[in-house]
């Protein structure tokens, strides 16, 4: 059997998503250590090694094969819009992809946002795809941060952004209206790796698919 | 006068930035306090404010005119194509747009990379408008961060990075061979409030144009 490689993706989702390949059989604590500046990682076992990357390139190396499996968010995922195989659903990681606006603007749904209005974004390939959906033509602005400054500054309506407590949004005075989607961890694979395997691949995703959320968890 | 706006990149250029408008009679030295949290700081004197952006969000905050002006690196610019007027080459910050492949490889220039190689790139921009300027074929992976990885994966041939010391290139085995630009942080504004501004903006524009680099930063 040939190494395995599994991008993780650094981050909020970097512990839990150990766990469960720990539950697999597969040793990557290593990656958690403080101090650890290594990008790629070798199991304790030496059989597979983890790639540390951003949470927006897990689905590229996955889908160009230079990771066989690997860990990242259905929020992501949704923007990437890569030839990737979801193949269970991890459960943890939750939040929302919602519209906000100004708590003071009056607006209480998606679509009583006046047409060709501006949304600011990271993720503006899935707004453009929920605005065309509600067939309201808005003009979309891609930021790489902070993007409740969008209206605060005036420059925006409204935003699409992920909603986990909810509390960046009311320290700034934001407020969501409409859910776009519920995100959740979820492991993916390279169809191709999958399809070619000869057991071990798919021995890990039963593994992972099989552990008791709860369990793990502990 | 009405209150000025300026956009900031948080990160490396932000120091740099503050003493620059300092020179000019803005005191945005709250931006730089740790512990600082707020993304819209006021300067000490009340007539202006800071906006505390990631270094990409500069140039939109000074395109959609929420900012007056903005001091960001020319390699952003050269990635945003945003309409926004380049005012003062800063002259800190510099560093070098570069093509860098593994030191094992045996390139030795750009047009040595086979046609249709993939090029791995924060900047995909950048690095499309190079190769076809090369009239080199090439299949770009826009990536997040941790550029280095491609290579070393074997995802991609080659990458364009910014390089400013080497050393993550020498850390990873990797060796620039050559440039696509030298880039330094710039004053940038916003066109249309240039040309109705009746004397403050130019103020300031002069007076950080005039500062004598080597003073402001000592």
């Amino acid at each position: 059997m040939s190494m395995i490689t599994v991008a993780l993706a650094k981050g909020a989702l970097l512990k839990d998503s150990v766990k469960r390949f720990a539950a697999a059989g597969l040793d990557f604590s290593a990656v958690l250590e403080s101090g650890n500046r290594l990008l790629m990682v070798p199991s304790a076992c030496g059989r597979a090694r983890a790639l540390l990357v951003r949470n927006a390139d897990v689905p590229v190396y996955v889908a160009y094969g230079q990771a066989q499996l690997g860990v990242v968010g259905f929020d992501v995922l949704q923007e990437a819009q890569l030839p990737v195989a979801q193949l269970v659903d991890l459960g943890f990681g939750g939040c929302r992809m919602s519209v906000a606006v100004k708590a003071t603007s009056g607006y209480r749904r998606a679509a009583d946002l006046p047409p060709h209005c501006r949304v600011a974004s990271k993720f503006t390939r899935s707004a453009e795809a929920f605005f065309q959906q509600l067939d309201l033509p808005v003009e979309l602005i891609h930021l790489a941060g902070s993007v409740e400054l969008g209206p605060i500054t005036g420059m925006s309506e409204a935003i699409v952004d992920l909603v986990a407590t909810g509390r960046t949004l009311q320290e700034n005075g934001l407020v969501a209206i409409e859910d776009l989607f519920h995100s959740t961890a979820r492991l993916i694979g390279h169809p191709l790796a999958l399809r070619l395997d000869d057991g071990p691949l798919q021995a890990i995703v039963d593994r992972i698919a099989a552990a008791e959320p709860a369990l793990v968890a502990a």
